[in-house]
């Protein structure tokens, strides 16, 4: 007998929460959660592999909310299968201060929320991240690992650029426990998608390497067999749901007026009527309650096999496994990190921190057999492949290195995926100037307070020869400027081995290594027992005498400000130099440290191949300033240094200037 | 009978110019110039519209280089037919600081180059723009715009998301006009494509309503074929030509080897021969220079039939025209933005500066009939489309506002094109959250100084209930990073229509409007003779007395330092508030107006409801502040405020407090 007037019921539970709780907050969406609750309810109640009493089991399928206004929908179904922290209370609350009910859904803020999203395509690609994280623990430990991800996306998911990205790496990477269930209702902000699109889903995604279907989003029986068709599929699927948005509203539904704020209350009444729906707001009957609940769950008896499958492998996988986890470093990480800094100490080199990030990254690899790097095809500039790493490849995921494509926004949108997901700690790399495009994904890192590590090399105009539009200028500020995220931009290679050490151990910032395309000469020469890229910015040579210019400099200027501080010693002005290879745990700093470290002297000069915007917060208003002020230009990198005055002389000269003003 | 032999001589050319300028430099990428050599050739001698002695006649076929790092194949082209600019020693000068021949193409810097490219997806996007803005003008100018867009695109073009929102774009609205020629070459930096990539690009197109076919790149009857096939087109044409990667290079060609690196001086010598070019380096016979001449002249007949037509508008129709393409603003511009103030110093209203940016655009439009709005898909939240503008649909181009669907990206890209095209004004419009995907777009219009100008409303946790994913707490600092852009943050509807009259003078610099949800009283209440906006900074309230406190503040927040003056007044501390509705022009006026701006009061304090990155350079290091330090919160917007504490009584107190001390 068919279960369908049951699943319906079931959906109408969430339709009627949903429109509950934004029109007590007077603020939310109500269309999708009504449009997709029976795509949902069969999702939740007969096919996701869950166990609503175990949030944290890390074989859990994911169901990724992209379309992330329909929270309601995800808070919905949390509080009905049973979450103890999702009480009806929430509900009431929702999109208010310090509820767990957030307009969006928020990873960290609320459990059971898999990861972040509103800002659109960024669900859909992280979602395939987290599925080439499964594919890649699931080489490593066929035991322990099996699941799929789901993904619940709208029309704008699909409009955004990222999800060509997005699917274009799942399919040609043949994730085939990956789908997704396409709100396919034809509305948007502005109206009819008709408006704006009139592309055909079906047809781009079976030109990307998928499977495609449609089928009538309200049919709990024909939403039900395209999942299952789903179980055996070597592609990617992409289940296109008609609906209609805001499903029972009599006089709203399907279209834009039901997408993005209350109902009101005599709509709502209405949908009450429309969906048989006889009971007060917020309440849920008993019956559909206990349904839920059981529903909730459905996953326990898999979990506690599961169970029994972790608990036979070996002592020490399992261990290291849950090391891995955990997001903890082995214990002999921070000897092998030592014996290298040894190493580059006894024998110092000259070379671009790109190539020094390789030689940290290697002895990282060597250590973090989960680390997983991967560039947005620029392998061989980014020095990301390490000799120790072996290329992923469609259907043989036993390895360490992926090759992105050139889809930057799509890698970093993935890389997030794949820190969500546990075990893996995922590394991306491209130039830094197209950092621009990584911005989306590098901000909900940062919101999500996940470990992410970024390679961005060819950090300045030391690009040289590609010109203005490969030359960062504002790229350093305007990453300094995203809460928790590390900016490094280390001077050496000590330094680069440095920022790899904060940068792994960093488990709730993601990190950005920002890595020159040229040659430097190595400034730390002898070790002084602590890491000092930890603290942000520390002295690096101390004056000889009362200092009388302090100078500060970040990255391949370092060593500029060293050589003026050579000159302005012997012109008799004793030089200070403090290198700042990360702004923003010099910012996190205790007072005292930070005023130690800026010091007193009369001449203060900042030295960085970029704007000068944040460096005030440590030179001052009045502080000197060598540095960039406009967009680049192409050439040699010396010349284009030349050129924008970016020299050692010109810091000699200004400092000169500067104190002959002063005294 | 057949002139492919010439056309592969003259492709020839191409290639030898393209080998041995980037030789010379030793720099850049002889692969794509060399694969497409033929391509290029077919396109330039038989098929595009153009007259290489008049770069700038505005019915021009455009050519966009979107594969822009193959720089010399337009280099080439450009010498060859004749430009006056591009001569034998700007090639030789390829890559060098102060050459016409940049590593990337840019548009402003070098005659002749539609626009700046080399970011991958850029050209493209700008190509949709272009088409649009062609049949946009069309429409209104029947007998002056007929022409046609061709966009040269790589892998990685076609890879970067934003060609999925482009070629939607495009495909939907029907640009029949536009065509792309895809270098398929199947090698990318990495490697072969199919190491990332196994998109069907025709299927993928085919499904976005693109014409979509595939040919032999190095046979130029098939070549020609294909592109006069396009000439009865009713949808935009994709064209893949099935390339060899560095054609001609005997040992390198078909591999990664011979894209971004000089060939060497065997490998130059080996193609020498490989092509039969018995010629030194940078020398083209006169046989072939002739040729090549002649065509860049085939368009000459066609341009002066254009200029009968052009000489025959309306006297008042052709000279409002040629303003427009001046980008020169009519007489009656200034008179009815000051109508529009004084009636709002007349009736003072409370209103968000969203609305009141309405109200601005709504006079701004009956002005310049050049201005073509739109949003992405945020219509009535942006309040972008006024009363007296007309919805462009697929096939009906006379108006003057985009819906663009949720493409943030792609339609920042098309803005750039319609402004590059001439003619039309482009706004555009999203949440200011969402300026993070629209960030590569915007550094090239910085980067190309045009005129292109973007409303961004919902500019801080004033957003409220959609809490932090939709909460700008970074954008504008990160905004304000860019050179040679303006981000006006207006605080109420004066400054709104001055920040509007300064944005659209701004003929070589884009505007950002950072406005507000929520509603602001109006604090500008007399008409002090001149726009204070373009100043970027003002002394809005003085203090009554000696002042003891400098308030500074943009956009929502200066409501906020005008209540805390009247606390800090009647607690005997007079209190200056200066409005910064642009920080970049107040950071470009003279020394002495930003001192006096800034003043000498002992307290200052800077509000505003952002990260406090930049601000120290007006209130110095050590200055108060009253703003964000990290991500926002979900919840009305007030509670928000209120939660992060920026508030009227938090600025009083930190004034009062450090009074205290400061006294």
């Amino acid at each position: 007998m068919s279960d369908a007037p049951t699943i319906r019921r079931m959906a109408n539970a969430i339709r009627a929460l949903s429109m509950d709780a934004v029109e007590k907050a007077n603020s939310g969406h109500p269309g999708m959660p009504m449009g997709m609750a029976d795509v949902a309810t069969v999702l939740f109640a007969k096919i996701l592999k869950y166990d609503a009493t175990d949030p944290h089991w890390i074989d859990r399928d994911r169901f990724i909310l992209s379309a992330g206004h329909g929270s309601m929908l995800l808070y919905s179904l949390l509080h009905l299968t049973g979450s103890k922290e999702m009480t009806i209370d929430q509900l009431k609350n929702f999109r208010q201060v310090g509820s767990k009910t957030p307009g969006h859904p928020e990873r960290g803020h609320t459990e059971s929320v898999e990861t972040t999203t509103g800002p659109l395509g960024a669900g859909i690609s992280n979602a395939v991240g987290l599925a080439l994280a499964e594919r890649i623990l699931a080489a490593e430990y066929p035991t322990v690992f099996d699941h799929r991800t789901f993904a619940l996306c709208s029309d704008g998911d699909l409009m955004e650029g990222v999800s060509q990205e997005a699917i274009a790496i799942a399919g040609h990477y043949k994730l085939n426990k990956l789908v997704f269930l396409y709100d396919d209702n034809g509305i948007s902000i502005d109206g009819e998608t008709s408006l704006s699109d009139s592309v055909d889903q079906i047809a781009r995604f079976k030109a990307c390497g998928w499977d495609a279907v449609t089928v009538d989003g309200h049919d709990a029986e024909a939403v039900e067999a395209a999942l299952r068709a789903t179980e055996g599929a070597t592609k990617p699927t992409l289940i296109a749901c008609k609906t209609i948005i805001g499903f029972g509203a009599p006089n709203k539904q399907g279209t834009e007026k039901v997408h993005g704020s209350a109902l009101g209350a005599d709509e709502v009444a209405a949908a009450r009527k429309e969906l048989g729906w006889d009971y007060p707001a917020f309440e849920v009957p008993d019956d559909l309650r206990a349904a839920w609940l059981e529903a909730g769950k459905r996953g326990q008896s898999a979990r506690k096999e599961w169970e029994k499958r972790f608990d036979a492998l070996d002592d020490a996988v399992r261990n290291d496994l849950e090391r891995r986890l955990h997001g903890d470093l082995p214990e002999s990480f921070a000897k092998a990190m030592a014996d290298y800094k040894a190493k580059l100490y006894a024998e110092p080199k000259e070379m671009a921190t790109r190539k020094a990030g390789e030689a940290a990254l290697t002895v990282v690899k060597g250590e973090l057999p989960e680390l997983v790097s991967g560039s947005a095809d620029l392998t061989p500039s980014n020095n990301t492949l390490t000799k120790n790493m072996k290329v992923i490849t469609p259907g043989d995921y036993g390895g360490s290195f992926m090759h992105w494509g050139i889809r930057e926004h799509g890698m970093c949108g993935a890389i997030n995926g794949m820190a969500i997901h546990g075990g893996i700690l995922p590394v991306g790399s491209t130039f830094l100037v197209f950092a621009d495009y990584c911005r989306p994904p590098l901000r909900l890192a940062a919101l999500m307070r996940i470990r992410v590590i970024q390679v961005f090399t060819h950090d300045s105009i030391g690009v040289g020869e590609d010109g203005p539009t490969h030359q960062p200028v504002e790229h350093l500020a305007a990453l300094r400027a995203i809460p928790n995220l590390n900016v490094f931009r280390p001077c050496d290679a000590i330094e680069t081995a440095e920022a790899w050490e904060v940068a792994v151990a960093s488990k709730t910032r993601p990190s950005i290594m920002a890595l020159t395309r040229q040659n430097l000469p190595q400034l730390r020469l002898k070790d002084r027992g602590e890491n000092l890229v930890a603290k942000g910015a520390y002295e690096l040579a101390p004056a000889d005498g009362a200092p009388a210019v302090s100078l500060f400099a970040s990255g391949s200027e370092v060593s500029l400000a060293v050589e003026a501080k050579a000159a302005l010693d012997a012109a008799g002005l004793p030089t200070r130099v403090v290198s700042v290879p990360c702004y923003d745990l010099f910012a996190d700093q205790p007072g005292a440290y930070r005023a130690e470290v800026i010091g007193t002297a009369p001449v203060k000069i900042a030295v960085e191949a970029a704007i000068r915007q944040g460096w005030d917060a440590i030179i001052g208003s009045d502080g000197g300033f060598v540095g960039m002020s406009s967009f680049g230009e192409s050439g040699p990198y010396k010349k284009v240094y030349e050129t924008f005055g970016i020299t050692t002389d010109a810091v000699v000269a200004l400092a000169k200037k500067r104190s002959s003003s002063a005294a």
